[in-house]
């Protein structure tokens, strides 16, 4: 079993994500906390942090937002806390701090917090677990709270956190005197085990297995609590597809009997990173397995290339395998975070680099376009191809053409603050003797691992170049594992500039040696363009090919090569490929051959339309949508 | 101005058709009349005729069904009167006559009819023009009183749809006293000038006039409406298109203002065949420029390739030009009804072969598509690309991959019996000295045109054969004018045997001849194999051909093909084509070299996959969909 090194233990200066990180120190977290705060002119008012003053009876006023406003605040304390873990600020903390102060005059005697149900009435707390979240807002509270105090010490949130831990788990349980109901969003399985990791307390794991095991049995829950509440059981679904009630929430069946993903895409994720997690500090290999086969149902058959999942609006879910139309996904920047998520959970458990492979997709494609280049702007569903008139003139498509300021539900924006300031959590992990380099992202690790105190730096380059070096600041002896990522077909490995051959296990390459003060390990994978195809069971992509390099996905957009990009085709094979430093923050940018269909015709009509060559500007996929609106797409016609 | 001829003075003797609308008599009146009955099992109670009973104060009970119910009835009786126009029928003509005689017992004293309100309470009758639908009911009461009146000379329907009519002009005007409403679903305005043609009272012409003049004014009588009755305002396509507000009901500008079509199809389209009526009738002609500028817009950028109309599902709606998604149309049968409708009406006041064209599209094709070759089956939305598993399982598609016994709101199946039963009305069309022949559909006609008696017999064998022959059952003197269908580049046009060339006149093949009894006009045009393109500001279409020969569009089913058509290419240019007497009711098919992509793979690869070639097997589009559930698609990639 793998840990990720404290994030304290790692100083990223990567070049292309410090820039990013530093963004959201410097733009985001300020941005957002003024918004949380109802203070950003042009911007729908949160009410979070009000309803907290109101919950706390320091104001008099109803509850607005959405029953999960208060997530906001433990989303943004997390990313705060990976923020402070790294880059102290006393300024920042101090208002974290405050925040802090202000949730905990909320809290019930008997631990409860949720403003919600602490303005609107706490006698209907625990009746509607399916549509309203309180153990979803508990998880991210406990996810701030094992942050906050790994990063400053400070156990206030921590002992709040487990006070909240207390009261669900006086509440429920398999005993008769409790409710066996579970949450119809989930988080607090994986939230519950970092509690458990840091405080030890068996009541906190126990519980979190509790709700999963308990998830989807017969009698089910939902039909009784909903008889209960007078209102009708949901049939999510029913009219189209009625085997589908209860998949939106992953809870039509047991959890170790699922094997494919369903339903909501963000909800699916977060309680596969919980059976991961459960499964493995419980000590119940069947989570973990369940966890795996759902994971690899997705990677295999629901993913979007871009490492995107979610195929349709609908309850921003799931559809069915292979069904992945590129103008009509969901991909939301939070299921790809989710994804990431559990990919390294899983990876952490039995090392594999596919699930590597999955963060780095991830990180340089789908989660990465959910923001703009100025940290500002946000995308909530991230599409594969776009035409702005259809986004705007139908009204049955939800993508936007274009990044928001804020969102209503502002799910997304704090997931990617809290995922960027803790991107150390992605690149390394380590066990009694073996240490994974699984993203490399450039940077300085002084940590104590393997037994012994490991120090080494980690130069590259990423995503532009395939080159890592790294440099061994004191001497060590363990077994280095450095993921071979999927598309690196090719690569020379070298210690001090001598050629080494390395066991490949699970995708990693392994170099089980002493190491001196010095010693350099380069790996160096060329990164050539990649003209990819779709598998044929997916009916979106016949005759298409989709740009990649190293792990890059490409695109085209309006700007550099004109409308109706559709009309566009590309010459597979022949590729320019060069790095624009003054391009949308500096980018590689790849540019073909390829064929432009042209001509004006009647709607329909017997001629063929003539082609005239055209030069084709590909630029990665993250980056678009930087340069005003306009045509997108990643999937171009095979010319 | 042109007229239609009488529906009784044409036999259809169409070796195609003449077995559709035997089945249209013989098993669809039948059946429809059940359903209104409600006693036909399985299928959902309809509750139309106890609606009736229960106004009519025989019976005691609620109303159900949509506040539009009534109309299920009016189409029923508009599609037997065709029938009996020309198929007498004693036993049938009781059935509707007692129909007639219940809802005569409905009737209010001041001529009021339409069982929602009676039974729901009369308090509120013209409170919700908006959204409910008393004009739209009343309108199709009209035709079917009309059609009711000319097909058996029986005056009682007629007598009352007066009363009806009358009721409406007594609330409804420019005078300070009445309402200044008109409906939200159009189709009033062709009823009542229906009504004007064949009892002469101006008022019914002027009060259609009036419901067009004042549609879409400021201050908007929705508006003041909804106010009125407590709503909000519709702001039907708000969220994403704000300046989308009551274009569902092309209610957003004048009518003459009006450049596109917009919002609900059929409204749109019901609008344009009133404008014509009206504009003609009322001798406007800014009506009916303004209708032919919108049509236009529709069959130039709006329009399927079917002849199919409606390009979302989300208000069943046009969308904006040149978005025709194939897989996610909406194209409702009555919808292409409602074009073919539009289309003749405009022909009559200006002949145009354009107009003939546009009928011809929509018959062999989207209209034909929506009922099963045995009659008892309906499609409401008749898309162009069908993948099953995603129709059904995708919680945001509309599209149902089978055709359905009855619909809860059950619009398409009459409105396709009395297009069937009422064929002879989109035939020929004659003026003072003229007459037209615009669908070459095999018939014998005795009528008395161009101010004497004219009878000859067309003989035909379309849509599978281009030869016309047209037989002079009697001399007679007039322009024949033949319209030269839009995909005839070729045709021999023969008297007696003897070639002759003929004026071309706005599309129409003009012969000027007093004809001998006996005299043979034949007119040839081969039908060849036409591989399609879309424009190219279509972004669906790019790279792909649809094939057409004759009217007829075909397409690939899996039956034929196997499964994921997308996998496959044509070869355009080459076609063999075969008629198959035995294969569904005698299609002709059209065969070529085509490539299958082949082979598993990855989800996403390098590698480029296989070609194999593969021989494709088009069917008529309409007769897709009657051997069992399957993939099906008109747009393949050109290989």
């Amino acid at each position: 079993m793998f840990k990720t090194l404290p994030l304290k233990d790692i100083q990223i200066t990567d070049p292309f994500f410090t820039a990013r990180i530093d963004t959201a120190r410097k733009v985001t977290i300020p941005y957002m906390w003024d918004t949380l705060n109802d203070r950003v002119p042009g911007v729908a008012p949160s009410h979070c942090i009000e309803n907290f003053e109101i919950a706390a009876g320091l104001k008099q006023g109803e509850f607005h937002g959405f029953w999960f406003q208060d997530t906001d605040l433990w989303k943004w304390i997390e990313g705060v806390a990976y923020s402070l873990a790294t880059h102290p600020d006393a300024e920042l903390e101090k208002t974290a701090d405050e925040a802090i102060d202000l949730a905990g005059k909320a809290q019930q005697e008997d631990g409860y917090l949720d403003t919600y149900y602490i303005v609107k009435g706490l006698d209907k707390r625990f009746t509607n677990l399916r549509d309203h979240h309180e153990m979803y807002v508990a998880g991210h509270m406990f996810e701030a709270a094992v942050a906050y105090y790994e990063a400053t010490g400070k156990r206030k949130l921590l002992d709040m956190a487990c006070r909240v831990a207390d009261c669900f788990d006086t509440n429920f349980g398999p005993e008769e005197n409790k409710l066996h109901g579970y949450p119809g969003h989930q988080e607090i399985e994986l939230g519950l085990a970092k509690l458990y990791r840091v405080t030890g307390e068996e009541r906190y794991i126990r519980l979190a297995k509790y709700f999963l095991d308990v998830r989807g049995q017969q009698p089910h829950y939902y039909d009784a609590e909903s008889i209960a509440r007078g209102d009708k059981p949901s049939y999510w679904g029913q009219l189209r597809y009625p085997q589908a009630k209860y998949t939106y929430n992953q809870a039509h069946k047991p959890v170790r009997e699922q094997k494919e993903a369903n339903g909501h895409a963000v909800r699916q994720l977060y309680m596969l990173s919980g059976m991961a997690d459960v499964g493995e500090m419980a000590g119940d290999p069947t989570l973990v397995e369940a966890a795996d086969t759902v994971f690899r149902n997705i990677i295999h058959k629901q993913m979007y290339i871009t490492g995107g999942v979610g195929s349709t609006h609908e309850g921003e879910a799931f559809s069915f395998d292979y069904d992945l139309p590129p103008e009509r996904c969901y991909t939301e920047t939070c299921a790809s975070i989710a994804l990431a998520m559990t990919a390294s959970r899983l990876n952490r458990i039995q090392p594999d680099s596919c699930y590597g492979d999955t963060v780095e997709r991830t990180l340089y494609n789908g989660i990465l376009s959910g923001v703009s280049l100025d940290g500002t702007r946000y995308f909530y569903i991230n599409p594969l191809e776009v035409w702005p008139d259809r986004c705007v003139r139908r009204q049955d498509m939800a993508v936007d053409p274009e990044r928001m300021g804020w969102f209503g539900c502002a799910c997304c924006p704090p997931n990617v603050l809290r995922t960027l300031t803790g991107l150390g959590n992605y690149i390394y992990a380590s066990d009694g003797d073996s240490l994974l380099v699984d993203q490399y992202i450039a940077s300085k690790v002084k940590t104590n691992a393997c037994g012994q105190e490991i120090a080494f730096t980690m130069e590259a380059n990423f995503p532009w170049c395939g080159s890592v070096k790294i440099t061994m600041d004191s001497a060590a002896a363990f077994r280095l594992m450095l993921r071979k990522p999927w598309w690196a077909n090719e690569y020379t490995l070298a210690i001090n500039g001598e050629r080494v051959e390395a066991v490949l296990e699970k995708g990693y390459l392994v170099l089980e040696n002493a190491f001196a003060a010095g010693d350099v390990i380069t790996l160096d994978m060329p990164m050539e363009v990649r003209f990819m195809s779709a598998s044929l069971r997916s009916p979106n992509y016949a005759g298409k090919t989709a740009l990649m390099r190293g792990p890059v996905v490409y695109c085209l957009e309006e700007k550099d090569n004109g409308q109706q990009l559709w009309n566009l085709s590309v010459k597979a094979g022949e590729a320019q490929v060069s790095h624009q430093d003054s391009l949308m923050g500096g980018v590689t940018t790849i540019t073909c051959q390829g064929l432009r269909t042209e001509g004006e015709s009647d709607l329909y009509t017997e001629s063929v339309h003539a082609q005239q060559p055209q030069q084709l500007t590909f630029v990665p996929y993250y980056a678009w949508g930087n340069r005003g609106k306009g045509e997108m797409t990643v999937w171009v016609r095979r010319g």
